[in-house]
């Protein structure tokens, strides 16, 4: 058994003075610095999800759960009074940013959980309301860890790994999704060696994938999207595992753009495709995946880096931030209540138990 | 016909006293700034060689050749020493990059020239290594002009092109390989659309395949390299044409690297894909693509972009400068004698006529 100090890239740090503070890793610095940021005010809060210093749909929830208590100690409501502040505080976060799912689920569930309390005092129901955040954060940690038990074993000794983007612990509370999966292979002792796209435009393999794995001491090295082909031809890479931000009820998933290249690559290659991900990022009200919405982001990601300009400044872009890859060339998806392969609408149901 | 200003990215400007100098675009700096430099010393021709201010392996032949007669004003020999000093003109040019087989090959033609001519004065051999280096700019430009109405027809109207790299005007005298087929399309008045891959990590898409096509009115669009295979799969392109750098006797080429991913790909989503370049290209003496040596470039290249580090600083990365496509993913080899279709040794030898 291996290990390494666990990565988490949000906790509560109770010896903040006067009653505890949220603390975060300032993703947007990384890999060249890692900085923390204590967060003491709610607006710094708002301000860390608006501004990716935290990203990643599970890591944004568990920083807005946090964020709920840093509010409400800024407000020093009275025993009659938290409960409304306590709705302000929610309805405030919900607007850092308006597509991440799991930031309104988080903040629902603390408004819920702070209702169910009832009329007690506030010292009373901020000890209830911290103790619900930190089961907000065990429990994202526990579905971290079994994805990466029922994942682990598609990682053969001496094999190597590819992966896109970044669906690491800097996306969660810890472990991550298809990282997970490498973190427990680890964990088993088994040796391998991961290839990392850098992913463009916005590098989250550069940035976020290698700093983590290197930290892991897991053997990474780092590739341009466009090598990839030739790492799978040249037979360095057995198996590819990514993650996922949104899978429909036959399993055709959507992740972030170049995930779909890398599927059909490894199906020419004859390799395995898995994806990663928890049962909350299945949507099983879409038959599939042409009912996933891409978003299309604005043309100078694309067109400039770190600042700089690479292109001419008025050339079209076509900068779509995700694809979808179809079920057919998904080998297996691993949830935290096992492995779904084949990839059928009946086996997402029979895994998922719905 | 449409027709443009014809983008020549070196070229001999008579009117520099007090004899002419060499100028030429410099590619370092576009596309945000379009810069010439005048070459009036042996060294700066040599710079600018080194520092891929002229950069793809026609370009550079065609500077060298004219960097000969710059090196040679500025010896000022007599009529008794200009062979010697010819010959170390092109001694010192050779030294400026050491893979680039079109120097060797134009310095080469420029010295057995310069012997042909016999005793006469330096300022008659002047006039003829003068008119010599034209010639070699003008077959040149005769060859790409070919390698466009040759290939022209793979166009369809309304249709959609990918394209990796730069093969363009900026990498040979004018008009390019690979987008000499664009230019020739174009100028027959067809209407098609563009997509060029931003090529990492030097990005010769953004910084000069979408700066040649926009000037030359084509409607371009540029991607990141990761974003291929959502546009072939949209059916936004239904052809791919890319230069090579070096083709096999059976027609599997090397390219810059992500060509042979884009070939995979384009296969997957059965496009055609077709090379373009000159019968200079090939490389009859190795059977195949396995006895092409890859350089492998610095691990820096992908570590930073611009100048800023987007990596750990340490990161192992794999940075391979080409790959080879087999023969077999390749539709046809547009060369300027004509189509080699379908790939074959066979169909390779009758259309060089070797």
């Amino acid at each position: 058994m291996k290990s390494h100090e666990t990565l988490r890239p949000i906790w509560w740090n109770d010896s903040v003075a006067p009653a505890g503070a949220l603390e975060l890793i300032d993703q947007t610095r990384l890999p060249t610095e890692t900085v923390n940021i204590t967060c003491r005010t709610l607006d710094s809060v708002w301000q860390a999800i608006k501004q990716l210093q935290v990203r990643g749909a599970p890591a944004i929830g568990v920083a807005a759960a946090y964020g709920v208590i840093v509010g409400l100690d800024e407000a020093k409501p009275g025993d009659a009074t938290w409960p409304a502040a306590l709705g302000e505080v929610c309805d405030h976060l919900a607007t850092s940013r308006p597509t991440a799912v799991n930031l309104f689920w988080a903040l629902g569930r603390m408004r819920d959980y702070g209702k169910s309390l009832g009329a007690i005092s506030w010292s009373s129901a901020r000890v209830a309301l911290l103790k619900e955040a930190h089961t907000i954060r065990d429990e994202d940690a526990a579905m971290c860890r079994a994805i990466g038990k029922h994942g682990q074993q598609v990682i053969a000794e001496n094999s190597g790994v590819l992966t896109h983007c970044n669906a690491g612990a800097l996306a969660t509370s810890e472990y991550g999704t298809a990282l997970a999966v490498m973190y427990a292979a680890h964990e088993q002792g088994r040796k391998f060696r991961v290839f990392a796209d850098e992913t463009r435009p916005l590098l989250q393999g550069s940035r976020l994938t290698v700093w983590e794995l290197q930290r892991a001491g897991i053997d990474a090295t780092l590739i341009c999207d466009n090598m990839a082909a030739v790492v799978m031809r040249d037979k360095k890479v057995n198996v590819v595992i990514t993650g996922a931000d949104r899978i429909a009820a036959n399993g055709d998933a959507a992740n972030k753009i170049g995930t779909y290249g890398v599927a059909v690559l490894a199906n020419a290659h004859g390799l395995k495709f898995y994806v990663a991900a928890p049962s909350s990022t299945f949507d099983l009200s879409i038959p599939d995946g042409s009912h996933i919405p891409i978003e299309e982001r604005q043309a100078d990601e694309v067109r400039s880096l770190g600042g700089r300009q690479t292109a001419p400044a008025d050339i079209p872009v076509f900068n779509p931030a995700f694809d979808v890859t179809p079920a057919r060339l998904i080998t297996g998806i691993i949830t935290e209540r096992g492995m779904i392969t084949p990839v059928t609408a009946e086996n997402v149901r029979k895994v998922l138990g719905k």
